[in-house]
């Protein structure tokens, strides 16, 4: 076989770790707490099989449906995202400066095509989501981790490293952040928007999880904020609607749109225009509302379930996040225990987590004992036998 | 902002040219023969509205197509594909050979990805289809055009080429060519698949057309001669069931579509799952014979009347290619017309194509005087009219 491109190789530790986590979470047989998964009581099966009904018409929007569509996406889609989502976020928008993504961590693969050249630097959290450092290690950009406290991002390291490396993006997950259920304060937010501005680098502002929120007030994004542009919004339909259907999106100035638009007609031409009529009729028809608060209710349930069980059934010293929202936690166990290691036996007892490690660029050891807990697509009986299980054989280490 | 990455500049030109396809596509007052998009008539709404129906329930595949899917494509579709289509096509594969791509350009996004390093050639037909090329260039390839006769690749100009410019890639549409309509013979087929093996370079074949065949017999696909394991084949089921879905697959063997798989990862996680079990439900209830029939019918109709008309209000010293199938023919005008000045004129008259010189990566100003037209997308009556009011114009400069 003729070589592989040298990004293979620069992601490939990456791109094992993210391989496991699809794995994971389709293993019936496991209480599996790893994949990001919303729960499946979550997903709105009867609301899109009547909205198919409607639509799937040749008098209707059925040609629409399965006709070619455009590079930056349905433009009525767009008009829904601008209308019912981001106004009600704060940010002010066109629909010139939206475009449509197959799923939420599309934007992030475009942006890189857009601004990435091998060795460029990209600044991610510590810990931050390990789906995208495999992305941006495809482009064979460098990440380099900012230090976070309890509160997410710490501003001081953000800009010694902004001026020390000169970083083309930051990338940042500001609310019940992945991996750690972390949310980043308004200040911190208004902070990072302005940086954007003075150093001319990128504020990727990746949001998918801010709509699920139990407890707390809502925040304003960092692109509320964006004076000077720099920032880009980026979110998902998969814990609000499905994640199946793989629909994203990203908002930032048009010019860096239209570039981000020529990146996705040589990736795919455009999303599945199927899910994006759905989807598109299902905001119209006002069914999102009721919808969320459902959703929520379902997940508020699951994080106190876990949250009541890590606190029961985790050996004392043990540290967890209390999420006001999302799908995760993040525990920090006591003693010694590698949680990568750990994690073999607990898969042999049918029970999984994300070992933490995988979440930090910076290596050496960092995170080793530490796990990512999903309470999304378990339901409360499964997270206490699951937790349970889990904690003893914890505890069993100690 | 910041400087943009060094492919944006690359990939320039070919952007504007397929951002121009995208939006020619789109304009309702226009007789357009520009895009590759199928004929409405020839799209299963009602089929879908029926399978939407059965299966969008939660005691059904509701919950699968509206969950997390896994990179690779659903299990499901991935067998229908292998059984229903490759098998028929003379491949054998099983589902590790196979990859669910949202839509038919993805296979050659993922391929670069996983191939192609900034500098490194692909050798590309000429002329060959431009929207592949702007992939190609979004990964810094540099695209060497092998000579075509009227059959399509001249088997001793790309031996040449291959040990002249030792490429990662070469990359052919064997049927009904985009853009000229071609079709590659058996033994050249045949050949190109042995050289895959003989100087270790893939053959990336892209054969979204072949089943859309109105007359001469079907061939075997390159992928048929691959004994080495070089050929990657490329298809798409824009053509045979809906653009909008977005749906296609790469077969190949599976150590590079274990690559792919990774690239895909880091792309958009996985496809989009609603077309996947819409369509994968659509060949299992036996739909796709019947319809495969009435799309060629209709396809059938619309080329016999553009090659009438072509021969009619053409001036005389007008090549033409007669496809026996696909969407498009491909025009050599007499005279010294500019195609790309003419394009604005004929816009200004209603009526569109997509002018030759785009297609050769060459340049040098070659296929000036061509065009690439299609007759999928147009109504009979209205080629007829479209047709002749282009006859007109390319006859009022000579």
């Amino acid at each position: 076989m003729p070589k592989y491109a040298d990004r293979m190789k620069y992601m490939e530790k990456t791109a094992d770790i993210v391989s496991g986590l699809f794995n994971s979470m389709l293993d019936a047989e496991t209480i599996s707490f790893s994949g990001g998964a919303p729960a499946k009581e979550a997903l709105p099966v009867d609301e899109l099989r009547q909205i198919a009904n409607d639509v799937l018409r040749t008098d209707g929007k059925g040609v629409t449906a399965l006709q070619y569509g455009k590079p930056e996406g349905w433009h009525e889609f767009r008009e829904v995202i601008v209308q019912k989502l981001l106004a009600a976020k704060g940010i002010n928008a066109t629909v010139d400066n939206v475009i449509i993504t197959s799923g939420g961590i599309e934007p992030m693969n475009l942006l890189c095509q857009v601004f990435i050249d091998p060795g460029d630097v990209i600044l991610v959290e510590s810990p931050t989501f390990v789906h995208c450092v495999e992305i941006f290690e495809m482009f064979e950009a460098k990440c380099i981790a900012i230090e976070c406290d309890d509160k997410g991002i710490i501003l001081a390291d953000l800009e010694e490293k902004i001026k020390k490396y000169s970083p083309k993006i930051v990338y940042v997950i500001p609310t019940f952040q992945n991996p750690t259920g972390k949310t980043l304060p308004e200040d911190r937010r208004e902070a990072i928007a302005k940086m954007g501005g003075t150093y001319d680098v990128i504020i990727l502002e990746d949001d998918p999880y801010c709509d699920l929120r139990y407890s707390g007030e809502a925040l304003l994004p960092i692109k509320h904020f964006d004076k000077s542009g720099h920032t880009v919004f980026a979110n998902s339909f998969s814990k609000i609607f499905s994640p199946g259907s793989r629909l994203g999106y990203a908002c930032a100035n048009a010019q860096i749109i239209k570039k981000m638009i020529d990146a996705k007609t040589a990736t795919n031409s455009h999303t599945s225009m199927i899910p994006q009529v759905l989807c598109s009729e299902f905001f119209k028809l006002g069914y999102f509302k009721d919808h969320l608060k459902k959703i929520c209710e379902i997940h508020k349930e699951r994080r106190d379930v876990m949250i009541e069980c890590i606190d029961k059934y985790f050996p004392e010293g043990t540290k967890r996040v209390f999420p006001d929202g999302g799908l995760f936690t993040w525990v920090e166990l006591p003693g010694d225990i590698d949680t990568t290691e750990l994690l073999k036996e607990a898969s042999a007892k049918k029970v999984a987590y994300v070992a933490g490690e995988g979440f930090f660029t910076e290596g050496g050891g960092k995170g080793k004992n530490c796990m990512r807990i999903s309470f999304g697509s378990q339901s409360p009986q499964n997270i206490r036998i699951g937790i349970e299980r889990l904690g003893d054989l914890i505890k069993s280490k100690l």
